[in-house]
């Protein structure tokens, strides 16, 4: 079974146990004859993928209960697998949503760590390096890349925490990993988005017929 | 006397109680027979600047202890104000800075609310949108703009109070007013950065002749 989760940047897919990541560009120019069962956040892509076939889209099969106004689909999916906990996807942006008895209580949104990084080389060359990752958050930094690093991974930090309390965390995205690490008790799950979307087909089973 | 604050997108002038702001481009524009006293962190300006004879460099005259490496005299200028307490300057960078028994014990920098919000532009045009000022910090945001606006206000502010525990706050900056608001005890000073600058006048009046 083939699944695909589109973004703004990439195409994220899962095949069997396989997982691989196309570019928007790269996607454009994918073939397959099997069904390929979908959710897509980039409105670029919208008609392309009514005009395909093989594409079937799950978003309208998922029933999830949130007062929250343009909730991205991928940001559902994610949610659908958890009944209670704290949600962090961290790819070009990073989002959090708060789910308690199946409800999703809302949520926000920080910027992705790359993009961080493009906006600090914007304000000022002085201000363009790469982040330390080891950074301690026990000292004040004395240079600029720990300054840079401290300002943006402990303020991170310091939201998920106080929006967790004693709440479980996943995390997934592409720097889920990372941030799971600051976090006793988190999990990291890779294929977060793609195991709601498994949920769906479980719940829907003639959308494989 | 004329005093003169370059940064990357602006040149802050005070000239006795009169403040005003010049873009860049006006700035290489601006002339005048007064002495300026200036500080400058615009690399691009640095050589214009030796070439103007009316134009005098503070920075070599502030006498500052810290081992960061490479600070900015704009934050130095600030620090050099205060002998206690944690000064936030919110411009295009948010930079902070922990001064105790007139020793700088280092600091980190985040991105401006403005330059927050060209990111969140640059990720996704789902993103763009007006920051909510008034968005409450006790409640779960249930749309993007206050999604947006949580994330951001939201880590700046839990950022500023871990760091400042029981110290005095000084914010300036062109979002130091609003920012401010979110602390008891804060002060917001525009002037700060002027304020060194004059302590430098002061300690060195043989620059006036």
């Amino acid at each position: 079974m083939l699944f695909c989760d589109i973004g703004n940047s990439n195409a994220n897919f899962l095949e069997d146990h396989k997982y691989f990541t196309l570019s928007i560009e790269q996607f454009l120019e994918f073939k397959s004859e099997q069904k390929i069962f979908y959710i897509n956040v980039n409105e670029n892509l919208k008609n392309y993928l009514k005009s395909q076939k093989n594409f079937i889209d799950l978003e309208p099969f998922f029933v999830f209960d949130t007062i929250y106004q343009g909730l991205g689909i991928d940001r559902i999916a994610a949610c659908y697998t958890i009944d209670d906990g704290v949600i962090v996807d961290a790819g070009s942006a990073i989002t959090i949503d708060i789910i308690a008895n199946s409800i999703h209580l809302g949520g926000f949104i920080l910027p992705g760590i790359t993009n961080f990084r493009k906006i600090y080389a914007h304000i000022s060359p002085r201000l363009k390096c790469e982040f330390n990752t080891q950074v301690s958050f026990d000292a004040f930094p004395q240079k600029t890349k720990d300054a840079l690093s401290y300002g943006v991974f402990k303020s991170i930090y310091l939201l998920i925490k106080d929006t967790a309390q004693n709440k479980k965390l996943y995390f997934t995205g592409g720097d889920g990993q990372f941030l799971a690490n600051y976090f006793d008790n988190a999990i990291y799950d890779k294929l977060l988005v793609f195991r709601g979307m498994k949920k769906i087909i479980q719940e829907n089973p003639n959308l494989l017929i």
